[in-house]
């Protein structure tokens, strides 16, 4: 396949018939991954006056030429070249969409406060549960986690080598989980106070550790100044327009998920007690963005991670992207979008997404055997092209989180499976994430059972060694495997081959066969490698 | 095919298992058109809480049965039909793309001022030549016509059937087409003045006419205060930085299409004549907005056209858009666009484009032969399946232009040819336009001679009928061929047959063959057609 190109009003005159023609080149592409119905080309090439017209001269697999133009597919003929083009019309800086540099380089650590560390009794709720790292909370258990915990092992999370701070909500919010917010501007005094965050942010940022919160602006919580004043005055209260009412009186809640009618408000799913937000409304905007800046301006937070983003209205975030930009440069959004997520990803919304679409596949094949190699390496591939490269390389790649089960578990309890996946993940394009508890080798099913207490008796023991050297040698190559090109593929022996290249080049095997296979290498990093062959869920990755 | 579809969160509980799954239909889609490479299908649902998401369950041509998900294609497994889904998170009335529905039931009319009607010798040109509508222009001719002779015609193209006036420039500018604009707040003083656009336009609206304006702001003219500024000053102008200036001194021009090294400003193509603006200056959008608005507020115009509108940046038409719809309700905005227009028409930019990319494919096809019918059936459905529906009813469907040959000429002089192709396009989806001059019969080569003095001497005669009845159709079935759907094939006999399906049911058929085809039926509208047979070059349009 071949790229023909040029500078539209760029011509060349024919001495002989004085005719000016359209002046373009002709180079050969690349092929750059195989994706499950697709092929990927790449090529870069510099255009000097901003504008590029451009169309591909593609030879079938049945060795037949054509033209594939912006008016279809033709045949490829002298004529043909000269129009149909596909068009870069004018390239404006102030169009190029752009995510920050140093979330590039970051792994992250998703923390749920309640259940990390518990630094301070003297804030424990009523009913606090002893810390069993073995308990299977219920939803409604609390645990007494809080943020003088956090503090007090921010030197441990140095250690393990993360760079990014994710915190579950830590705003005021009556359930253990705090996605029920009850005061935005102020932090749930279970977990502390503003000074106390304050000082966290701060030992952070001394520490090279950005710091990314949870908003959840979907929703509202039940018991929020805002929805109780709904619920005491109806339609007359000045915050009715805030939520999407359908009809009053507004209790008992119709729940059509249990045959129960039409629900009088709109809700997150069908949950009458997270009142969904009128993202439309001007003031729930005016009030929501206060929030968002606030934390920025106040705290010097890194980066939003937006709980539900897609069921919040486009002009919203629009005007969310706008103004966290001009509060702080390269500041970080991230959308809660469990799908393909292309209307969020065009530089004015989010800078990435939760990128569940790519690390579920990755479980489907490392963890749960769903889907073989071949399928797993086409649609990683697929998602992979989905995207900008910019945003592709801010996507936040978390394997497992306080939504969904742990990954050892995923993995039917299999230590070796499930650090095969995180290192796996960990050589890919996106930000790395680790689940609090991962590098304890915690289990856990489907929440609320994957958010048990953390058990710091595993600190520093081989588990959280083979974690810690996944995350450093994420750390040590972060350039590359930051911004370095990604190729997928499978090769002739079944193994998985990964190849990063950038300022280095980086090859990793994982064999995900029941066969051991030989291999020669000099790894990095490396699971069930005796220098010879690769054993069943086993890695190995060299730099060169 | 068919739909598996549901809200997100309904679910149904298993009596044995209690375990509670996905709540899905299945309902099977309709094939609404045939593509290049792809089929189309459709299915209208309506889902009670905004949200949806949903796969599709595809038969193979060769049987086999497949899931196409959110995440590639999956076996259609029990298991798969409840996990993968594409996804319509919840639907905000405010993200809806709004076109203006008048622009549906629009027949626009293109008036290249300088030459439509002489209405006042007073304020001709120097050097002005005779109006003689058999000239070829050259690129630097006068011929005298201004604003007083649309005002002078409005009754005949009243009498025409349009019913809306799309104007070429008619700000002060040196050139006759008015594309290197002097001064936007001015009307052209070789057109007339404001007082005489304004009644223009109260007249116009009078006889339910719209009017659309033309606006370049790609680039600015040579001549304007601006540029010269800058000309004079240099980078101590305070206009230097309203430009995208490379290097001083700025003269003599720097042709790189001449092998003249490179460009010292960027211009609008290689013209040095056309500087071209920096619309990431707020300065510079602030002024072009106040433009945009004055148009609106002080003369009540309807829309926008926007020259070279794919050479400007987005961040700006973003501005421009919510300005002008702010200004006036159902704003109508047209980008100048000649290539596939995404980009542009997710409701925050254009309403429409020149739809040249459909256009043109009609022209290769009706009146050069280029393409076989079955070829632009599919390409035209490809086009058509581009945009959602709301943008592709406001597609500005014009077969020629100042900018284009006149279909009469680009059809080798075949009258027959070129009515065929304009009664085509005027059962399409889009809005229809005609050239002005294409009712008078004008041939035309491409500019400067697409642009010749306009022949009066034909107003009712024979091919002007005949364009009259073309108009008066759409007109008469404007809701039906204004928002109807749209599908198109080829049959059996080689006919080209168009279905527009709303308020009623609209059966076309155009043969492009060189023989007869036998065919019966009782046509509202037609060309070559006994009754019994349909000549070549003719067409026949039954309404039920």
């Amino acid at each position: 396949m071949s790229l023909i190109y040029g500078d539209p009003y760029m011509t060349v005159t024919d001495a002989a018939t004085t005719t000016p023609t359209w002046k373009y080149s002709v180079a050969d592409m690349v092929k750059v991954g195989e994706g499950q119905t697709d092929d990927y080309w790449s090529l870069r090439v510099k255009m000097p006056y901003h504008r590029i017209q451009y169309q591909f001269a593609v030879e079938g697999s049945d060795g037949q030429h054509v033209l594939l133009s912006d008016r279809g597919i033709r045949a490829d003929t002298a004529e043909n070249r000269l129009k149909n083009n596909f068009r870069v019309p004018y390239f404006q800086e102030v169009d190029r969409v752009k995510t920050p540099d140093w979330a590039k380089t970051t792994v992250w650590y998703q923390i749920f406060p309640e259940r990390f560390a518990n630094g301070d009794q003297s804030n424990d709720p009523q009913g606090v549960k002893p810390w069993n790292p073995e308990d299977h909370p219920g939803r409604e258990d609390f645990y007494g986690g809080d943020l003088q915990g956090v503090l007090d092992h921010l030197d441990d999370l140095q250690r393990l080598g993360i760079n990014g701070l994710y915190f579950c909500p830590i705003f005021k919010a009556s359930s253990n989980h705090k996605y029920d917010t009850i005061d935005y501007f102020d932090i749930d005094p279970d977990f502390g106070d503003k000074d106390l965050f304050e000082r966290l942010v701060n030992e952070a940022h001394r520490r090279g550790m950005k710091v990314m919160l949870d908003a959840v602006f979907n929703h509202i919580g039940y018991q929020s100044l805002q929805w109780q004043d709904v619920l005491k005055n109806g339609d007359s209260s000045r915050f009715a327009s805030w939520f999407h009412i359908n009809s009053y009186p507004l209790t008992p809640f119709n729940d059509p998920s249990n045959n129960g009618g039409n629900p009088q408000y709109d809700t997150f799913a069908f949950e009458p007690h997270m009142p969904k937000l009128n993202t439309a409304n001007p003031d729930v905007q005016d009030y929501l963005l206060e929030i968002a800046t606030y934390w920025i301006k106040t705290f010097d937070i890194d980066a939003w991670r937006l709980d539900v983003a897609n069921e919040v209205d486009h002009h919203f975030w629009r005007r969310f992207y706008q103004a966290t930009q001009q509060c702080k440069k390269d500041f970080l959004v991230i959308g809660e979008v469990w799908h393909s997520s292309q209307p969020w990803l065009n530089g004015d919304q989010f800078s990435g997404v939760m990128n569940y679409a790519f690390t579920e596949q990755v479980e489907e094949h490392f963890l749960t055997s769903q889907q073989t190699a071949q399928n797993m390496v086409e649609l990683l591939t697929d998602q992979l092209m989905m995207y900008r490269q910019q945003n592709a390389q801010v996507m936040l790649n978390t394997l497992d989180s306080h939504d969904t089960a742990r990954i050892l578990t995923v993995a039917g309890g299999d230590e070796k499976r499930a650090l095969q996946a995180l290192a796996f993940i960990f050589t890919q394009t996106g930000m790395p994430c680790i689940y609090y508890g991962t590098e304890m080798g915690m289990s856990g099913d489907n929440d609320p059972d994957c958010r048990k207490p953390m058990d710091w008796s595993q600190l520093g023991q081989p588990i959280w060694q083979k974690v810690h050297e996944i995350v450093q040698f994420r750390r040590d190559y972060a350039q590359l495997l930051g911004t370095g090109s990604t190729r997928l593929s499978v090769n002739s022996t079944g193994l998985i081959k990964v190849e990063r290249v950038g300022s280095a080049h980086l090859t990793a095997y994982f064999n995900t066969t029941n066969n051991a296979v030989p291999l020669s290498m000099e790894p990095k990093l490396a699971q069930g490698y005796d220098g010879e062959n690769l054993a069943p869920k086993g890695f190995v990755i060299e730099v060169i």
